[in-house]
């Protein structure tokens, strides 16, 4: 197969878009990617998207889509695993121009769930598991501490203060997330992600004509994708997520590297407690340490291994089929050094890793600056 | 890339199975492909499924059909491309064998349609369009008579009398076509596929690999996927399906095949004016000489190209995001010669279209039997 690079990506302001449609905030960000990337002609796209059909009342989107991007016939296919919907499609696009079948791949994510009422999205939300909130309740086997889970919120809003896509783009404290209203015990609405529209888009080229282009490169070097039982009570430890060490075993072998050389990541923060199991997960800290972490600032800005620099869901928003490509924007943006305020210097490895339901699927890359 | 072959189908009893759901109706099918097979792992799952979330309220079916298959934590994906869901699905596949990713992918396609009122149906079908039979009126333009459209119901229902999964398996005539209650003039409900229940799946498995096992190899030679307007009004000509068109010249050009060397086909039937179109834009029949051609039994299974052997989705049912992949396995079990009253002698090279929407998706597959 041959090597993969990111040559143009897109995003627009997320939040709660009412004066646009799924249609219109899909080719706003894929037209900023086709002018990124200097292409003028794509020969096939993918889209994530969670659930047009119980959102927008839409289905067939990839056509529709295409048709509304200008770009019929070309081929367009939807892919769809819940919350990581957008890290499959990157993967399926990736697939497409490593086998050699297409040049120009177009892959996006969108997501439009703020047109139908609180309790229809919670309906869709939860379509994507049995029980979405059931096992987050194991906080002492590793003595994770409540104000550990604040921190995860209050280092990601720190971030994405400064990301002018984000749709909460302030501060919050450690006192503010413990005095908000409780959701889940012991999960109170601050360590949430929000309802959120918004799309992302990305656009995939062969990597060795990508260098004749004469643009910065960054490739794709590795991807994993696995899946664990829906339910969380029927696996063997509720604290583990089992499809993330394994999508980001199958990403590591692919690429040949190890935690430990990883720059920057963008994780699956849909509740607080996940960016802790994740940062687990994928081999950053040691199993029941990640609480310490944040303590300890290893997963800040200016950490040991930056984690969600672009805010990650809870500040930046969290339009689910559109959050895995969005993660691949900030990484390829950082890994251009492209990020202004929130910039992590010198970073020439980064990773993504996207999750649906509660971590039944994750899809995990990891890229790399030329 | 390398060569693909289907080793193993599957496929059970459609209709309305009330006393079934979603997962099981899918787990017989995978069994059955899988002890066809004669493989012990899969290495990588896809299934195709139009709207599980407004039929059954169900999203990240990836996840939760491999969890109950006993796969996890195997990669699996859903692709949704209206009712071509089941055709992408194949595609992407075959994709993932040709690349060299993966050795042995499931590839199924499922919907469970019952489960909601005939109202709820109606509704998450017609998101895959914005008005699904708008263009279905010009018929006069090629002087297609009524009673043509009625034989391609007759014929499928013959062809379907000859299999045991269809959910309508008897003949009709066109006298009772043409009675039947009108659904939007002139099409009478003896003209529209189904609602249905049903799934089905098929091996795929590296070409080289599968001549050692020493069984009967059908390999996929070509595969294409094309898209259109969304709405059939905005076409140059509402009487052509163009993506259909384009997605089997895609096909053909990578088969180096021709219409004339096409043994049989599996059509996607879901109003009888679609086969007439179909065959047209296929090439089996000059333009607008799709209705003689029924008329004068040419695809017939006896005639110069038998369409819809299995009945189509006329007889045999439609569960929309099942039908694409419920082709192939007819097309399989005919080369194979495994289809007893229904077979069609000496088949070599058989194709099949499945189409989403009004036409706004076609995915066109070729196989041939070494």
């Amino acid at each position: 197969m041959r090597e993969v690079a990111a040559i143009g990506v897109g995003i627009t302001k997320w939040g709660e878009l009412w004066k646009q449609s799924l249609r219109d905030i899909y080719v706003e960000t894929a037209l900023l990617a086709l002018e990124d990337a200097g292409v003028d002609r794509i020969d096939s796209m993918y889209v994530g998207s969670m659930s047009s059909g119980l959102f927008a009342g839409q289905e067939h989107i990839a056509a529709l889509l295409a048709d509304y991007l200008g770009q019929s016939p070309v081929p367009s296919t939807r892919v769809e695993t819940a919350c990581a919907s957008g890290g499959l499609a990157l993967r399926l696009g990736y697939m497409e121009v490593a086998s050699g079948m297409s040049e120009v791949v177009l892959v996006s994510g969108v997501e439009k769930m703020t047109d139908v009422s609180g309790n229809e999205a919670t309906y869709a939300l939860g379509t994507a598991a049995d029980q979405e909130y059931e096992g987050y309740h194991d906080m002492e086997k590793y003595s994770t501490t409540r104000e550990q889970l604040a921190m995860v919120s209050v280092k990601n809003h720190k971030n994405g203060s400064k990301n002018p896509v984000a749709q909460f783009p302030f501060e919050i404290t450690v006192a503010q997330v413990l005095n908000s209203v409780m959701v889940a015990d012991p999960l109170r609405i601050l360590d949430c992600s929000p309802i959120t529209d918004g799309a992302a888009a990305i656009i995939l080229y062969p990597a060795e004509l990508a260098k004749k282009m004469g643009k910065p490169v960054v490739k794709i070097i590795g991807t994993g994708h696995a899946t664990d039982t829906i339910a969380i009570a029927q696996r063997a430890d509720i604290t583990w997520l089992n499809s993330t060490y394994l999508a980001a075993k199958s990403a590591y072998a692919m690429a040949d590297k190890k935690p430990e050389d990883i720059d920057i990541v963008e994780v699956h923060d849909c509740f607080t407690i996940a960016e802790i199991c994740v940062t687990e997960a994928l081999g950053f800290v040691e199993r029941g340490k990640g609480g310490e972490a944040v303590e300890q600032g290893l997963t800040a800005i200016d950490g040991k291994i930056p984690v969600n620099p672009s805010g990650g869901l809870k500040s930046k928003g969290h339009p689910v089929g559109a959050s895995g490509v969005a993660q691949a924007v900030e990484v390829v943006k950082q890994l251009r050094g492209d990020c202004c305020d929130r910039q992590v210097p010198d970073s020439r490895i980064g990773m993504t890793q996207n999750m649906g339901g509660s971590g039944a699927s994750s899809v995990v890359h990891i890229f790399e600056r030329e």
